[in-house]
């Protein structure tokens, strides 16, 4: 079949890949539509070493005809920490598209049944997609206390620091959003105050959470400038590598630092559905599967929105 | 009257002091015995800048004959910081001994009314030296639940480390003290278990709570190898300067890392008289405050334990 295969130096299309290999517990779904990630473009450098088929944000079809997406991360549901209620976390996993496990851009992938979630009607292909990261920004709602009278600001206008912009919103949190890109920061639209990230220091340590999307080494020293004492910081990107930073004001002002990472579906869907969140302008373009050669280097440029590859109907 | 002053560059006695001048709101407290503490060590060394009598762990008496220790953040009660419940992070508090307040290493010290503590009279005075130090331990239990079925390690076998490796035993939680003096971790005692630094690794990524209390920058690393997927690191130490750590396992494994400074005294007040802590094995020696001088060189050797300084009765 035709799949965009990872070899640990570079993304490919290739069209000699065999169909996947469902093991015991997993169905295989057509794929309809799959969403480049940041994620996808590190892996393609190299990051974790993986060899694969990319692909972990998806909407596709069982063969029963439900319109699923899957969640990522496929546990053992046996180890202690599956069975304490962690299985994102179990340390026997694969991630789909991402470690031990060929991901979702391809004509078809296999995931457990049982980390499928079905797509309600009201929600169309290319949003779909989003569902994954979206749930990633739901995160942070099971992390931290959001609602009316939360100071939050997010850091970076990314596609991730847009979608947790607009899932603060939801809360009833003061929501503002620190980025350098004036297109993007308008995109944040009603409810979303727009700083530039020049003007940030004006704001003062004064909010009681920060969000770090930015990606960046300059991500959590702004973070513990914006922050009150015995305020929160989550982090939702990693930064590779080593990097300096002097941690002594985590220690003065009492702060919470919050590693953030993959998110509960539900929530996604059913804000997509309701149309409480519309992330179909976060799309820069969706191109045929066999176009996916061009479409990583258009997602690769700094700053692309999201690029989506479309598989056509299964044939 | 005798006191020891800090210059930024040094901690000597001098009997040329004036006495305190008490500011609206403070009342004049007799010292009758005083600690030597890291943090009075890296003052002497410079840090901060603090010009200005040392000493912020201490008991005394006042004018009527109380026996009264204070909490060491004089806040200004009408900020919005203050106003919120924060007045430990008021952001123009002075800080007793610390920052811009004179301290307790004298015959006589001012501080806020508010901020006095009576001591019972089954605390004697050397034990009450660690009142403040016992509630900085104590800090840790309003930040994170311990008790029955928590994992614990603390890091550090210092002083800082016994005295939380104590209030965390008192929960009920599974405590580890992970230190490099097989001397200190023998004063952990019942109901602590005592690892070797280089026996840690064996733990395992097991552990609900780790607390760093080494000063070292070791300490937050080891912290984040023995802490489990969405587990807390306590930050009790700051360490001087930037570092150079990797802070993607936060993010992967979803880590709070959370700052912890001054704490409360009523729990460690009641701790102390109803002898469920014993810090006496933890005071090294006793001296005049005229022997200031060499108390500070003793407290300065590295692993030292606590120097106490004795003001004698008011004459």
């Amino acid at each position: 079949m035709y799949g965009v295969y990872c070899d640990g130096a570079s993304a490919v299309l290739r069209k000699d890949l065999p169909g996947p290999s469902p093991l015991e517990g997993e169905v295989v779904v057509h794929v309809r539509a799959a969403g480049i990630c940041d994620t996808d473009i590190q892996l393609a450098r190299g990051y974790m070493g993986f060899r694969g088929v990319l692909g972990h944000e998806f909407v596709g079809e069982t063969a029963d005809g439900r319109r699923v997406t899957a969640e990522i991360n496929n546990s053992c549901g046996r180890c202690p920490t599956c069975l304490e209620g962690r299985p994102r976390h179990c340390p026997s996993r694969s991630v789909l598209g991402i470690l031990n496990h060929d991901g979702a851009m391809a004509e078809r992938v296999s995931v457990p049944a049982r980390n499928l979630h079905e797509v309600p009607d009201a929600i169309d292909d290319r949003s779909a997609v989003f569902i994954e990261p979206l749930a990633a920004a739901f995160r942070i709602t099971e992390q931290v206390e959001l609602g009316p009278g939360v100071r939050m600001a997010i850091l970076g206008d990314g596609k991730l620091g847009l979608l947790c912009a607009w899932v603060a919103r939801l809360t009833g949190a003061e929501v503002h959003l620190v980025g350098k890109h004036p297109v993007k920061l308008a995109m944040a639209g009603e409810g979303v105050r727009p700083v530039p990230l020049g003007r940030a220091a004006e704001l003062g340590q004064a909010f009681d959470v920060v969000a770090d999307c930015t990606g960046s080494k300059s991500g959590l020293p702004t973070a513990l400038r914006l922050v009150r004492p015995c305020g929160t910081v989550v982090l939702k990107t990693t930064v590779a590598g080593d990097y300096t930073i002097n941690l002594a004001p985590v220690v003065i002002d009492e702060v919470r630092v919050i590693g953030s990472r993959c998110g509960p579906f539900p929530p996604a869907i059913e804000a997509l559905a309701a149309g409480r969140v519309d992330v179909r302008p976060l799309i820069a373009s969706v191109r045929p599967l066999v176009e996916a050669d061009e479409a990583f280097r258009e997602a690769s440029s700094p700053g692309a929105r999201k690029v989506l590859l479309e598989m056509g109907r299964p044939g």
